[in-house]
């Protein structure tokens, strides 16, 4: 899988003490910015091409909370990629390696006017070759 | 279900054009607080007396696009209530009553150190009545 | 002044038990967003017609914590109006009436583009009203 | 100065296609919370000892659009340095070394309850020193 880090900011905490559960949604995106930059392919060309790929669901089990500034591992994998569809998953551990959370985003590829399109074959070989190597 | 609205701010919208993802779970938990507030057992008050809902899994199917200044309606339903277990579902709609997304926070109640525990009996009578009244 | 309100949120606190010092900085966005649309120019419809107020300049002091779940009073007023350069002053207030912050932000009106233009006669006229209406 | 970066997430545009100016805060936040860490104080372990800096008085000058994937970097100085009060200023520039914005933020040194204290001389000392080495 492909791997990035973030460090838990104090904004992102709550009264309970923990990093709250919607700085997450934050992270994950991270993720996958990071693996597609990495991938040749960055995420503002893509957008740049015409293209975004909408969150259509979002699903995220908390392990163990998250503190402040801890360094988080993200792990991010394409789980599925169609021209029309992408699914990531994506695995959070805290900096003793103990898993923080899992998580799942379905996304649908639209153009500038939230239409649903295809990625074009540019765009699509080299995600193809980030899911090869982050399999 | 229970009822409240929130408005899209404008700092919740993103460079697509529409609110952003994460915004969801910042509505969906105004709904959940609104909930406990009209069944007369403000969340505070919950955490006054040494407990949390924490969460545990959160899923978000986004199905239109939800644009700011919107007044969004935020039903919010307890779908599932046992002292150590809450589950809400929610249904967000625009001002057009489209549905903008379905919800699904699912909590464990924990004490003021983040270990498991249950709710006395005198909030969980209140969240009954609440489970009832938006059944 | 201009008046509306908004309630803190749980995500909106952070580990000190209070409102965190950022979520400022969108309840002030929210009190001049009221503004415009109670003179009659919604915010979005100066984006439409090709406008922006970009913030140039943000300024706050923090009086007293603002806590979860408060309902705070904004007040916003326009404390400068030309076509080109906009001011607006603000004072947040608890349920206790006690001041929690005062704040000002200074905006550019810019294009589409980010450059510097100037409002048009027919949003500036509204405007003016709402300047005089809460002076 | 210290130096530190951060990259522009995606989920802190706004539709104006540009960073929103709320996200700036917890960059700056970022910022000091690198420069204590740097100079072997970190903030969480002024938090253990019973001790925050709390946020006074907030100072953004906004000089122009951070976009989305920049790596911005953080320049933050110590600029006054007493038992019970504590001024940082920064200046963020982009990846070209243009100047994005300068800030400014006043800290109250308070306890657990929040109530005005003094920092104990073992953490005066460090970030003494801190206050020398990035002045």
């Amino acid at each position: 899988m492909h791997r990035t880090t973030i460090r838990v900011r104090y904004g992102e905490t709550d009264q309970m003490g923990v990093a709250h559960h919607s700085a997450y949604a934050g992270w994950l995106e991270s993720g996958r910015v990071a693996l597609c930059r990495d991938a040749g392919i960055p995420y503002r060309e893509i957008e740049a091409a015409g293209y975004n790929m909408a969150v259509a669901e979002l699903t995220i089990r908390y392990l163990k909370p998250a503190l402040f500034d801890q360094v988080l591992t993200i792990e991010t994998r394409l789980a599925r990629l169609t021209p029309r569809l992408i699914v990531f998953d994506y695995r959070i551990t805290n900096p003793d390696g103990e898993p923080v959370a899992t998580a799942e985003t379905r996304h649908l590829v639209v153009n500038r006017n939230l239409t649903r399109a295809s990625l074009p074959a540019g765009i699509m070989e080299k995600l193809k070759q980030a899911e090869t190597a982050h399999a």
